[in-house]
């Protein structure tokens, strides 16, 4: 099977989240890394890129230069990775999307309802693929989650509980570092902060497993830490289409909380559990019996889960290869196989209408709003 | 020193919670067993307190022979429990307190706002103690957390986050069940379900841990399980007169959960966790540090987590001798020494308040709403 | 029911053990404490056995008047506990057994295998029990695993591995210490240290468990703080007489283990895990299939994990309450019915043989020698 | 920094070990997958390598083929990673590392002690870099503990304690299956089973977290399995050259552990605690203090750790990261910069030496020997 060929824009050296994408685009031998614009700063980038063992005409000085380059070319890029500050992202998708690429935008796709509807719009319009880094839902414990949910090993899903919550930026004496400032700034995050940086992969997870969608919401935001202007605390109860009862909590300031980022489903006949710490495990519990430990890797797992898994049970896999993972679908996806775990630009979509709803309910105390992008009512 | 008088009311054959205040009384030498009205048939109760050593004369057939009686003798009880259904813990505990006698009450204190302020009332006037069975709140690392935050551990709390979820009525078949049904039952149970029953655990110990009080909260009922009348899930967030913002989640069917009562309290400086089914360990982070594991019975602890193990470092304790804490407590208190550790009328009168405001907000999508008694405002 | 009559010898003010008693036997009701000679010193011992309530004239100097005033009585004690420093266990024991008491005697039963082969006979010959204090293995979760392996739910046992290993006396500064000295000074302790004081329980849970004898053993003893005499870590490794292999680990060096206390057993189609500072859970794992998680209190538990809880499940019940259980135990054998799970005599035989034989082994390099006592070969 | 050039033998299509290779390989962009003998059939290996993106004229039949070929080449591969059936290590090892070649060799390295010798005299002689693929050894926090031990965090170690105990060939049904009949057969499988297999992989962490050597061992061996010829559990008792006490245990049959390898580490001054199966997190007790949790990626950790570690705090890196990290160093270490993580020759011969004295120890009923190698004695 040839390799795809595979490109990136920002990730640039220092950063957490390029050799991250690295690692997850060419740790299976599935995608080659041939493009780049790696940095703000245009030789900045376009010397890393060499020294990443990108070739010099296709290491690029910024994202338009890359869209025009690859674009002339036969053997242009199959797949471009958007990893730059979130305020460019729906610009450079919108671009690549109509160039017709394929693209990967980390999350969040956009910094509003209207772009994300948009994106929506072009992807469907151009047939390009548009995926989301919700990587935590490429964990194979949690591909089992979802595929116990549809074949009904729990029954009807009454209730939702989950949280991504952490104390990394308990300290207030910390409020100069600029890495943890900007994200409660609305000139800089917009207008949710914990809630639309951790809080929208909770509510994806939810929405995840169970084939479902966030209906209505009621939030209460609290900024413990009152120099800031927007919420490092959240609550959401939200209500699923299927009647579904959603709880979400998600703050920064939980100190001794390293990533909280679990999550309960609890139906008419059983129980799951997963937390993000643990992820090679998921706790299962039928009504009335006992709480059994499901192991990744053990025989019998859903086909997702087993596909998603590179090493033997109990050998544990963490999160690069959950990224990882986000490639293998997109690398299928691309060749055209149906994947229904990949997500997809209405992921990131309903994410910025979650975040739009519980930002408008907190500032009228909670009251319960439409959490839809107005393209899905 | 002579070991202290003590009856009860209720608590017959049968019964889980007769035989957990028998223990939680004698087990430490402090109560002698010498009188009760343990049954709602008076042949049945005079016959069972008689096997469990009770001389005949104080083998009486309902609450109000037991009252006269014991009005009436010199060697009267010290103390008296009341742990009879909760419609008629009013009544009774009013009773005893006018007539002079210490009480300790299982909670619900009482069914109504109303008639918790009488009790407070009625407390105060006589100058007996009115003492209400939150046993989670003397287990010893909770003392410890309380003393913590007292002496400024975890600097000043920012954000409390609790949970009293269980599965055990997750059930839909088991309907009939009447261990089950009497708590969705309006008739039976009052305005609430389970935040009634299991959540104002919960809320107690948030006041108890950061010495504060709940000042509004905003709830969110569910009746996952529809033919509930009253809420088998609720989440209610609150804020406490220091500014502290609180989350509570509390449900009955989160299957899997066996008795998932737990609590995360973060400050300015740190945070603790303790769960209650790992009583006997509490987890301390200071903001930028590594968690501790603090171990019950080890060196340095608070004088209150000191006084209130018998056992030494990882031999655990249990929820019988959490209930013998009470009871450590009111013996003391009995002889004239101040303890602000037990929880007293005004404890449950204010989760009787907050019952009634959680009502009212849930019933009001979620409005933010007064949670402290009138009394108290 | 009437109480049966309890008095104590040893456990004075101050001593741990003492409370662990008196609340072991009268915690559930079963015992009335009447009679005790509590301290080596006769005033101190008659004065604090009166503040605890018991009656003058049974409130005697030293062991000798309790036997002489006991045995003149007609309302004389059903059972003593001797709880008194190691080396007069055996004495008292005997001189109880002869007179007609029942007795449950602290572990070691004995301070030599002679000694042991002689308790043994005085109870048989008398017709009295003597129980031994191994309370462990009254924990209901440990109750609930022997009757799974008698039951066959693990298949034929073919291997068990426990430890009881913590790092209380780690500390090498801390030797002049005598509450840990003495334990490592064979004037004191006789021949074994850590193996003798802890790993003996170990060592019976093993037994206890799979109901089975330890046949022959080979020993590796460690004095890791050398100035140390006798052993603060050992690896014993046996054989039962069913042919399961056994390997048990002992140190009390071991930093950062509060009470590591557990044993996991293995047979033919399943596996079990028991841990002591999480006693209300069991780990069970059938052969090619998921680990579920046992609860105390759950439906459908063995008739003697059930009888020996009080709360229902997910409530803990800790140490206190397994001696509670030895009591239990101890009231229904006095009245005659069979419990197999009570410790007796013979296991503290078998444990002083045990001993013996592990400390000659780690004498001779590790030689294997039969375990068993004289009188059982 | 151009790629290092890289090859493989073995490791053909449906095995576990040749993805866990090119993925920890090529993880962090350090080699490139040029060359491959992948199956022992010609035909079946060539084709596979071109599938993974080998040119054709470095796709081999065999591995004699592919030494002839690279010999030859002036763009020789710098590493070649041996991961062929145990018996062929010895042989092709020698031969790369006398034809110039740094290897990575998967355990055992040899099937004797012997070979073993002969292994480390090419390798220094010809000054490549034999490496051994102990992959559990890379993870950063093993490495933290390595750090923390050398830097004296714990003192002088007195103990330490370690297991690699599994069930997964617990099953006496599953006999026939030939992936798990082999390791117990002496005619393919050599003198052990269960030690050679796991049991090494343990002793190895013992001596590379205490940088120390096992001098003398005493073993006992079991085939709990009665038709198995080699051991499937056994018990190693050892002491280090420093006076360090060891035990060890390893087992197949111990139903319910998935992949139970953890160490415990004992100094005169603290513990530490690792387990494989949450590697992210290392338990630090000072004596007398409490246990610390010390997270991946947490501040102020020791240099190696820090380096081998990917993503921030708290988002777990599995297995297969832990193999990337032996590629780190390798990388490394072909480039000149000293490492002395990386397990080299001297290290698989000490691991058959260790073998070879615990099968002669069992064989003498636990017989204490000298378990190094002849040449380092």
């Amino acid at each position: 099977m040839t390799k795809l060929k595979w490109g990136m824009i920002g990730g640039g050296e220092g950063s957490q989240i390029g050799p991250a994408h690295r690692l997850g685009a060419q740790a299976d031998g599935l995608f080659e890394f041939v493009a780049g614009a790696l940095d703000h700063r245009p030789d900045v980038g376009r010397d890393y890129a060499q020294r990443l063992g990108i070739a010099s005409d296709r290491a690029y000085g910024d994202w338009q230069e890359m869209l025009a380059g690859e674009k002339s070319r036969d053997d242009r890029i199959d797949l471009v990775t958007v990893a730059t500050p979130n305020a460019t992202h729906f610009e450079i998708t919108k671009a690549f999307l109509e160039a017709g690429f394929h693209v990967l935008c980390e999350k969040p796709m956009t910094m509003t309802v209207e772009e994300g509807e948009e994106i929506v719009r072009v992807a469907e319009k151009t047939g390009k693929l548009c995926a989301v880094n919700y990587a935590y839902s490429a964990y194979p414990m949690v591909r089992q989650a979802r595929a116990m949910v549809a074949a009904g090993e729990i029954g009807k899903v009454r209730l939702i509980v989950t949280n991504f919550s952490h104390g990394h930026h308990g300290d207030a004496t910390d409020a100069d570092n600029p890495r943890v400032r900007w994200r409660y700034d609305p000139a800089m995050a917009g207008t949710s902060g914990q809630f639309a940086d951790c809080g929208i992969h909770a509510m994806h997870m939810a929405s995840f497993i169970c084939n479902d969608e966030v209906e209505t919401l009621s939030a209460d935001f609290a900024s413990t830490i009152p120099s800031r202007v927007l919420e490092d605390d959240a609550m959401v109860n939200f209500r699923m289409s299927g009647g579904t009862v959603g709880r979400l909590w998600t703050s920064s300031v939980a100190i001794g909380r390293q990533h909280g980022f679990d999550i309960q489903v609890f139906g008419e006949t059983g129980g799951l559990k997963w937390q993000s710490e643990q992820p090679n495990q998921l706790n299962y519990t039928l009504v009335g019996g006992r709480t059994q430990i499901i192991e990744k890797g053990e025989g019998g797992l859903h086909a997702d889960a087993t596909r998603l898994s590179r090493v033997a049970i109990a050998h544990p896999e963490g999160f690069p290869l959950a990224v990882a993972n986000i490639y293998c679908d997109l690398a299928d996806a691309i060749r055209g196989e149906t994947r229904n775990g990949l997500p997809r630009a209405t992921d990131g979509l309903r994410s910025m209408a979650a975040v739009h709803a519980a930002v408008g309910s907190a500032k009228n105390n909670g009251a319960w709003v439409d959490a839809r992008p107005p393209m899905f009512r």
